[in-house]
């Protein structure tokens, strides 16, 4: 049997810690090709870049891995692998592993897990990886054996097409991670404010900042069990339907 | 009562016919806000400005109407109209009219259901208005009476917090306009390439390209629906849970 072939990117850039790890862990898997940003392209969600050019090119930063940086957004990475594989497809898409948590609704705005998402619609399992600390020399250590452990089971189960998992991990000692716990998407949404500043010339500008908040107290969201030191994984979907309200709208009785 | 107070964005900017016919119908139930981009963001998705500063100023472009525009994606100026609200809750989020369809999978990349689906994430009622047909000089008549009825609709029947609508319209004469259809989305995907080029300098940029094809035959697709010449309205939510696969990656049994 031939070894995996494994497509991976980031959002916080090619020369990000986290990415270097996934990839230590990844090479152990199969056979790898690295298209991450030349550039931080946090908070990008599933952004394409479809007004301007994008460009890509080869590097060795990576050493024996086959690596590209691109100009482009983390969906566009993946797009650009795709395309580099000249029909090709991977077995496996792996993205992160992020520098901060992608819990609950932030799975919209993270550019590490719109690359799984997007991974899921061509249709190939993927899986977002993220820890719980923003710094760029957070200790990944203990993210390192959970990668393992999950990307081995996905390789062993046969991951199901058509869905990506969005990981998230503790920043805690392995010794004080709890368990892995698979649960949903809880109700969690940002406290938004706009920080005000005066530039140098007298105009202002903003930072969007603010505090993330969980919405409920079920033990089965991930919000919920990742601030109680397990690591969640929630099997996540690119069908945004609102299946339930349909009917409710259909009873409107819209009509020209 | 007090008239219902109805914030407006888009992503094709502050100047697309789109946007000011949608301000056109919109203004006819109730007191309007509007934080539109400075520059076009087709294809922003859920993209949130968090490395760089945000800036926006009030624009005299739209009259009467009070309009702000906006350095930020979609998604960044659904905040900054919160934020210029200063606790006052808009009663509707209106996002569009876009210039192109946004059927299927494009709820992901579209910049203007991603406002509208930020605007379910804030609690308010929320819809995308999407034309088929991309034209800067697109006729948005028949948009018009579309929009009235959905608007009018979603204020008389009190749209339930949490979900948003993306409505379609097809680019034809409102007397070809079959009806208005409530359904779900579709399978559909973009089968993408890279046109390649090269520039004076001789490096090498491509365009991100494609074309879009639905993988299936269902009557209750949007995107087959939209080809048949109705309008489609898929309520839209920002769970992304595959809660079916909950159970299946339990059954990986993953440990530490």
């Amino acid at each position: 049997m031939s070894k995996p072939l494994i497509l991976i990117t980031n959002d916080d850039g090619f020369t990000a810690k986290g990415l270097n790890e996934l990839i230590d862990v990844a090479k152990q898997f199969g056979e790898l090709l690295v298209v991450a940003p030349d550039q931080p392209q946090s908070g990008m969600g599933h952004a394409i870049t479809v007004n301007n050019p994008i460009r890509f090119h080869q590097t060795d930063y990576y050493n024996d891995i086959t690596g590209y940086q691109c100009s482009g957004t983390p969906v566009d990475c993946i797009k650009a692998g795709m395309y580099l594989l000249k029909g090709r497809k991977p077995d496996l898409i792996l993205s992160g592993i992020n520098h901060g948590s992608n819990v609950s609704t932030n799975v919209l705005y993270s550019g590490t897990m719109s690359a799984a998402v997007e991974g899921a619609l061509e249709g190939i399992p993927s899986i977002g990886f993220s820890l719980t600390n923003y710094a760029s020399n957070a200790n990944f250590n203990p993210s390192k054996a959970i990668v393992k452990e999950i990307v081995g089971k996905a390789i062993l189960n046969k991951m199901k097409k058509g869905i990506c998992l969005n990981v998230n991990i503790p920043d805690v000692e392995l010794s004080k991670i709890k368990g892995i716990k698979t649960c949903r998407q809880g109700e969690a949404f940002w406290d938004d404010t706009f920080d005000e500043r005066v530039d140098p010339l007298g105009k202002k500008y903003y930072w969007l900042t603010g505090s993330f908040k969980s919405h409920e107290d079920s033990e089965d969201t991930d919000v919920n069990q990742l601030n109680n030191n397990y690591v969640t994984v929630v099997p996540t979907q690119f069908d945004m339907t609102a299946h339930k309200s349909i009917g409710e709208i259909q009873n409107w009785n819209l009509e020209l």
